[in-house]
């Protein structure tokens, strides 16, 4: 490990899992290199078919590649509201409160893009990659494989190290104009968009998810698995 | 959190990324069930698309299903070997002798992978995900941005539960047949297969990665991020 990798801060696998949540409020106040190095180092770890590592990462802190990227992605976050709001009048009431609460974050995040110390940019390489679901009559998902790992080490780095984030993909509606602006070249895509910072407010905490009982089967799709 | 998740074992974060490295010959024994509702616990608490967790585990430990799956897997590896060979040729030498390794517990993997005390395979609906890259020209990976994270989530849980895993995706080249084993409904797929086991040798270990400095740029792709 680097010597500028060795600290002190211990943090515990299972509660940075247990604790990372979306982070939409970030406040503006820079980054420490050594800190952006940690998270980044997390990322470089993540294992990738063949050890290829088919996937770069673009740090985005000049001002105006950030605004070029909050102006992307503004508009499809409130395209994308249409839709969500539709689906949200379907859910029980109780729901719709949770989610309004999503919302609201949402639209904080859309109108402050911009102001994020770094939004991350991955890009990943499918001609780096073996993709064995590339022919099958279904959408493909392998080609992920060898990058959100990344993006999952990256976020739980930034757990441990205070940092907020959260993980978007709505820029992909647009990729054309990322690359462009990025200058990323033909054959690359843009998978994910992570902006981090420090938290306005308390930051990652309790999560909802659904446990392992109903998540796991034994031996068959539908049996259930128990403890 | 449940009872049953309280340990004492804490695992760091940082040991955990940078040690997770593949580990293809693992002992028969089996896992004890607390072991194997923390690893999943740990998949579950993976970030998902609107906290859509579209995916589910199958937890193999029946030795026919086990044995269905290793069937399965042992002829795509041969034939994937014949390809690896080939660019192996065109290789360094040192390279060379360093994937020969790779490839022997490779071979032991596909030997023995139905001795392996639990095969995971992952599924995923697509028809639960807002998949933003479906209509690009060219191969989508999003779907995988649900799905990936929870596995790397159950494999660094792994290492800190002191279990070999790897992941492995050559069964997608003949994913009806495992559909067909597992009893997976149409509208699935199957998008990684994880045998876990404790290893029969060191288990996790020194990793070898580009670093930041190599992965890493600086708000325009090839420009180079420094520490």
């Amino acid at each position: 490990m680097p010597e500028s990798l060795s600290t002190d801060a211990s943090t515990d696998l299972y509660h940075a899992m247990s604790t990372l949540r979306a982070v939409r409020r970030l406040r503006p106040d820079p980054i420490p290199q050594e800190v952006m190095e940690r998270i980044l180092q997390a990322a470089c770890w993540a294992p990738t078919g063949g050890n290829m590592q088919p996937w770069r990462v673009i740090v985005a802190t000049d001002p105006i590649i950030k605004q070029g990227l909050a102006d992307i992605y503004r508009p499809e976050w409130e395209k994308y509201l249409v839709g969500f709001r539709k689906r949200l009048e379907a859910m029980p009431e109780d729901d719709q409160a949770q989610w309004e609460k999503v919302i609201t974050s949402g639209d904080y995040l859309a109108d402050n893009l911009h102001e994020a110390p770094a939004i991350l940019v991955f890009c990943a390489n499918p001609k780096m990659m073996a993709i064995t679901d590339a022919k099958l009559d279904r959408i493909s998902m392998v080609g992920g494989g060898s990058v959100y790992p990344a993006v999952q080490n990256l976020m739980l780095a930034c757990v441990a190290e205070g940092l907020g984030c959260t993980i978007t993909t709505l820029h992909c509606l647009r990729e054309d104009a990322v690359m462009s602006l990025l200058n990323v070249p033909d054959g690359w895509a843009t998978v994910a968009m992570v902006p981090i910072g420090y938290p306005v407010g308390k930051g990652h905490g309790p999560i909802t998810r659904l446990p392992p009982t109903e998540m796991a089967f034994e031996n068959t799709f539908g049996q259930a698995w128990t403890v």
